[in-house]
């Protein structure tokens, strides 16, 4: 059965059943104008929206529908998180060729469900559209924090330390070896970086702790890899940054697959993007208070490089200092 | 100059730079992971979204791109009027073809900017994403309203009286006229029809005095077709309701076109959709006081049916309550 058998009232109607739960502060959820939800007093409101596009940012022929869904989401969770926030409500506007297949608007909203439900999101609202050639996911994620407790990526200082949690460049290597299917690796590596591509881990419980600490200064997510997602802090911060690519903390499995293809594991690392890892900025002074709670709370951090005065460029140097040589950039959606 | 020309993030640089203005409320606007601000006590929040797919929502040989975002924030504006709220923030997800001209972008903000300026909106965020054939435009609209008084589609009763505010028809005939340029009529209908298609008129005040008022049950806006709409109503609320289709307020214009197309203007009016005025539900006993606080504001409206007992069916009878003859169907996404 496709989506214009059922129509788009009978779709809404079929997707509202498996949603309609109770959350807390959640007033109404689907099913009018509008939904309607509360905020707690002493909390600040946090929204955003990311879009992702079939053949563009996902291919149906790598991922089932649920593992889109919970990427989908799961994108958008991390740019939550990467405010030290915690996410809550969640809307959900498609865009469905015609002949969309009902299993996979059910399968997105299997991987929407299990991505949300591990966070405690509700999805309050949404829409349908028809899109001829392809489908789109645009997602709208809510969250609060406490007042004046949000991260942000402008309030990074000169000499702050740059950290980076967890390790980099699995995903990008899990896209190269998509890519590549002829390539051979050890399946477990296979494995591995299919899964930090298609299945990310968005790192709230980090954020959160982050937020809560009170020793960080700038935080975002490592969604354009890592050396582009520094810039992105440089130029809101009007700061620049020095980044040491031997300190870059490399997964083993990119590390293979990168050997595999002949290619340098730090590519993926700096410029591959869809870690959703969070990278943070610190003064020097709370390194040890920050490196003592998260290791209470079983978090990694490695420190990657340092904020300098200066103009809002990174410069990324090997051990001795000196420039280090690429001239690869991270991902531009409307180049290439 | 083309979007891929510029690149994303010259892109986003260009519609900031437009966009920076301090809000009441906003805590962090464009530039970071996510957009923060503040509810004031005793509000709720009211959300909703809203795709328009080139080539399926709006037509590039009919519209500027000016128009075009104009009409893409007003229909999400005209369902926060619906709620009885009043809109406060706006985030903006585009898909679009690499090819896209600059020019086409900025049309779009400068429409957006227009229809938010004139509501207080502020434009808070976003994400632009490749969409390879046609572009798209998906709104997240945010508004607020006092605690308790959103008014919903399921709160309708038995026996309630049915009304809406302005003239019906004009938007579905302005696309009928679109479609069929040969058609002769007057310069000033085909004016009048082509502003109520492109330029709908979102019922902000009418619907935040509807929910002051605390003398009406339930209420939408007309999107889909006024039939359609309550049949809406009549799902939420589990009750049924009739529609007296000599009732229906025509506009003039779409009674000209209907002419000369040689079709039903009800037809257009109960079944056309767009019109985006606000269709609601009060007891009897607040016609009166309905009736004096609209017209102390300014506004009309015309009683057209009422809420019944029973299965969730609108019936459209004509003055001898006898069933009106059709087999049109409202708007459904998905189908024809």
């Amino acid at each position: 059965m496709d989506i214009s058998q059922l129509g788009e009232f009978g779709l809404i109607q079929r997707i509202k059943e498996n949603l309609d739960t109770p959350a807390p502060g959640l007033v109404r959820g689907i099913g009018d104008d509008a939904a309607v939800f509360e905020s707690p007093s002493g909390m600040e409101i946090v929204i955003t929206c990311d879009a992702q596009v079939e053949g563009v940012h996902f291919l149906t022929q790598f991922m089932t529908p649920e593992q889109i869904g919970r990427k989908a989401a799961a994108i958008n969770i991390s740019d939550i998180a990467a405010m030290g926030a915690r996410p809550t409500f969640m809307l959900v506007s498609l865009g469905l060729p015609k002949t969309t297949p009902v299993s996979f608007v059910d399968g997105l909203y299997k991987g929407f469900r299990e991505e949300c439900g591990s966070f405690g999101i509700a999805i309050i609202g949404g829409n349908m559209a028809q899109c001829p050639e392809r489908a789109f996911i645009d997602i709208t994620l809510l969250g609060q924090v406490e007042k004046g407790r949000a991260l942000y990526r402008s309030t990074a200082r000169p000499r702050d330390l740059v950290a980076v949690s967890g390790a980099l460049g699995g995903s990008a290597a899990g896209l190269a070896l998509l890519l590549n299917p002829e390539i051979q690796v050890d399946e477990e590596v296979r494995k591995a970086v299919f899964q930090a591509h298609v299945c990310p881990k968005p790192k709230v419980d980090l954020g959160r702790l982050l937020s809560v600490s009170g020793l960080v200064t700038a935080a975002l997510d490592v969604s354009d890899g890592a050396a582009q997602d520094l810039g992105h802090i440089c130029e809101e911060s009007k700061i620049g940054a020095t980044l040491r690519a031997d300190k870059i903390p490399l997964s083993p499995s990119c590390q293979a697959v990168a050997q595999a293809l002949g290619r340098d594991p730090l590519e993926f690392a700096l410029f591959g993007g869809e870690d959703y890892e969070l990278l943070f900025t610190f003064p020097e002074a709370n390194k040890a208070g920050l490196e003592f709670r998260l290791a209470d709370s079983g978090f990694a951090m490695t420190i990657i490089g340092r904020m300098e005065p200066g103009e809002p460029v990174v410069r990324i140097t090997d051990p001795a200092g000196k420039d280090w040589n690429t001239h690869a950039a991270g991902w531009n959606h409307f180049q290439g």
